[in-house]
């Protein structure tokens, strides 16, 4: 089940996707053909942390009376626990809850232990309960919405680190998932590296670019920069 | 992959099942404890065929540029042309498109496929195109819209005869799917057989509380039915 | 509880009322300052039988499982049942189901009933089961959708004859209740009669009107008509 | 009208139900076989404020020219401000606006008036306005959203003390409310004693185990807790 | 305003037109880089009349009372009236009605001028109103919903034979609209032409790959066909 | 293009504007018949700063491949940056983004550019991008969401300073755009400075009546005040 790619990022591009904005990582997907890599609607319920890492996938369906209401959780069979006890290092654990936002994705308790375990993130496009000890949890948590409910009124979970969507995106085991205060983005594995450092120079350029339209220029000439403007920034770059 | 029941209904009840209405069998599912098991929101594109068959399922995730966009279709590499030269007598196919109305989930002539091959039905909770076309296969369709732009601009199939979500019910590969002019119902394999007896047996009460009514009786005593009316409806069976 | 007015009109405004269109009503009832008169969304299951009736109300709240779930209905306490034995002549049941549009609100036996007891119709912003069953009944029905579950697993009947709303409009209890192939608009019952009588005459003008226009006549002048066109219309009716 | 039961909680059930989370009380609630009980979907104006208290339900249906738009409001005949002066100690305003959130239900002034009679709470489903000076009284609140039209261009209020729907949940006057920072729970008069004592159990079992799995140990054996780890549990609640 | 092009179609081209779907259409015009260009959720009033035409554009913003509700309307100002009167040969009057369904786009009177005019159809994103008439005038006609409340108590036109929005499309005047049992795409003029010949001669192919698939022939090879089936394909077409 | 009404309002008015609620504006608005002048559903992201200004129209439709995603934008001729380059001296960029929230509607330094000329706030029923960024921006700011991705995937300008709808409000170039921690509040040219000395004269009655709702008084006589309480109120004023 778990061939996904993980830990294939340089230090550097780690380093990158810590600083750049998901704005610019879209930008930096868009120019490579990716129009929808942005997980819309969701709101952090962290949005001090930063969250980069690995995307780890839980596929959630339907549930239903005589698999998941009656039943006690078992941790060795359920598979919403079983993922819980895979997550590694580094590892996002992003959860196919299909919009569903009228009962929560996961506790406060079992995010805790992925924490424990080195886990980065945790992501749905569902519902989490006791939205106030997640804010005490250090770790990156995203979600669609605030509900009460235990899960399994709601979902049944199915399997995990397969293909997924997620708030309407392709999310693929291994997929680097970045969030900031707007929300997620995810970089399909084989571009990752070369979005991170190109997102890292490009906020760079924006960052002068900027300054200028602070300082009172007109758009026109400055953004998009034309030759004049990327000398400028170039000269000030090496001097 | 495919480890899934089917062929399991005894003629009796395949037999019931294409007489009793999906408003029935979802009063005997509910019995059960089932309350979730009617696919809300789907239309019939064709309401005089008559929908029984096991649940063959195919999953589709999101699409991405650089996975559906640009291929050829590769009939011994992607998952929905390989679920369609898998499907067997009896089946049906049900197609988890989240929900997705603003691409088709499959074509036409991939049903007619289908429908060579033995299947009973099709069902989506995305949409259709060249609706007309359907409507000429001899083949049970339900679907939650019409829209003529081909499924690799939203859909990416990923996997087959997995559990799914399918118009918001859990649907397990070899369920039983049920469909009228009214929609489509699941029913859970273990209990299928039961149901379609207990459905066939509440029909036949119901035709006499039915008759009752359209003579100018109160629903008082008649509907639901007390000791008196059954006894009469007793009578009338032996008689 | 039923203080509500019926049998109101004259036999002049309820012919009228049998010929008019939805569409000009709400346009007389425009006139009077009511925007809000059409019950949005609804469609009918009898596009051929045409609705005219008084609003006997009934009114669902969401479903507890205590209540609704675990009882046999029982005809004495069960506000559905109590309405459905208290429809009189010429009067149209409209269900407030909260635009719940999954699970349905009233099944065919009983409205089987509400026709042998005189009633003209059935609105609800819910959903009906068994739609053939409907069709087959000789009463106007207007639903938002079609959901073979039964009403126990999403509503609780409240009471019956008390405001409501229905699809977005308020239906006080004995305003008339007229429905075409369009859907059903709610006409309050102190402006019932003249809105009728005004409708039938409005109708008449535009008659004359669509008559140049399929003549080859430009709008200017005759739609909406200036004098002229409006002499020529009475001179027509004179004639 | 208003013969729902209030006051009818121990110091002992109010203590804790200050105390647990509406998560907790979902839980427990669901284990007595009710699933829907959270009013998904509002947000407090207030969330350093909890509330409980006892449910009374104001219902609103929608608005008609006649009736709301030109009337001066009359403190003696208009329900919504007979509601309002009828509020009692530990009550909660219930308002089932019908999820509309195109105008407000109820403004700063009136909930001023219900925080001086001793009321508890305000929950709605529709949306409020000037919320700034919500947050200004020292009274629990719960909307769907912020409008800032008055709650005459949308709603006609109708009765008050009768079940109603609030955010999808059945309340039944004297129901027991508790709002956190997630939301709101609605609790049954007849089993919120008991529930509000079990949650209490509930969180101090739970806080056993968070407190184990911070320390590093696994999810096996501890969440869901096994006789070991309950045993361990036990003997420290003694110690 | 207006100098939009039209009539720059081929008689071969239009031709063409008429007979392939829209299903075809907008595969086409995925080929050459258009995603988003079949009108999503509207449903034909008159099925069995094809559209093709040249876009002529209509936008409705918001009503506001002093503009819309008060005033007779003026033929000779207002901008709806202006448009149906400006319409040509062969043109589609697309209305943005901003996905507004509680309202009419434009009733059947004015409709029937536009067939006199010789208009070949109305396409709106918001409703129509008085369906039945609408199905006597022999012109396609394409709409959201159905409502019988006139369009002055949501609408205010704006302008027309500007770029709009309809149904989620942009839409730019001279566009040609072609509609079918499905609906509604448009395709951009200036690929009209080649797009419309391309249609056709895809749907000949799938023809001939619908007969060897009805013959029993798997999709292997077949669909998509491989050289060997093209090969046959052209043989058969030069036989 | 432009000639829309700006700088027209009274210094009183505008100090009235910058001190009264939407809330207040809007019951203002209502007794002049507008019953729809509030921008529902948007949330500041700068709710410290207050919004007061004249509308600068700017409308968007659907985007299309060939005109939206390829291009590099020109200053000189896309109409999103000549907007920005045209803002003046109070002015609010108001911008008809259909309600679209999959995509930003402008960038976070074109909006900097606003503010430096002189522009007091934006306002878009679509999303923004980067909202911490914007959070630095000192201008009043409303959005309907946040999504990471620039606005050409979804959006194409197409003209400034007509008339357009934005979150269901009729906004005409010049309206007064007026801003608080609830939302926005668009009012018409001609009723704008009556409106704003009216409420705060209804304000100042309002706080007089709060004043005596929070000393214990009943809410009869008091709000609405009878005529001796506004004497109460009047004596207090001269006092």
């Amino acid at each position: 089940m778990d061939e996904r790619p993980t830990g294939y990022l340089s230090e550097a591009a780690k380093a990158a996707l810590h600083e750049v904005s998901t704005a610019t990582l879209t930008s930096q997907l868009l120019k490579r053909g990716f129009r929808n890599t942005f997980l819309g609607g969701l709101m952090p319920l962290r949005p001090d942390v930063r969250m980069v890492g690995y995307a780890f996938t839980l596929r959630y369906a339907p549930m239903r009376e005589d698999l998941d209401l009656e039943v006690d959780y078992d941790n060795l069979k359920n598979v919403q626990r079983l993922a819980v006890e895979a997550i590694g290092d580094e590892d996002v654990l992003v959860i196919d809850a299909r919009n569903e936002i009228h009962s929560a994705s996961l506790g406060n308790i079992l995010t805790t232990r992925i924490k424990m375990r080195g886990g980065t993130g945790l992501v749905t496009d569902g519902a989490l309960r006791d939205a106030n000890a997640f804010r005490a949890i250090d770790i990156a948590t995203y979600t669609r919405g605030v509900h009460a409910t235990t899960s399994s009124t709601k979902h049944h979970p199915v399997d995990m680190n397969v293909p997924i969507g997620c708030a309407g995106v392709l999310i693929l085991p291994g997929d680097v998932m970045v969030g900031d205060a707007d929300g997620v983005v995810a970089i399909p594995a084989k571009v990752a590296g070369e979005v991170a450092l190109a997102a890292l120079e490009q906020e760079r350029l924006e960052a002068f670019v900027l300054g200028k339209i602070q300082a009172g220029a007109s758009i026109v000439g400055v953004y998009p920069p034309d030759e004049k403007t990327r000398a400028e920034y170039e000269a000030g770059r090496k001097g």
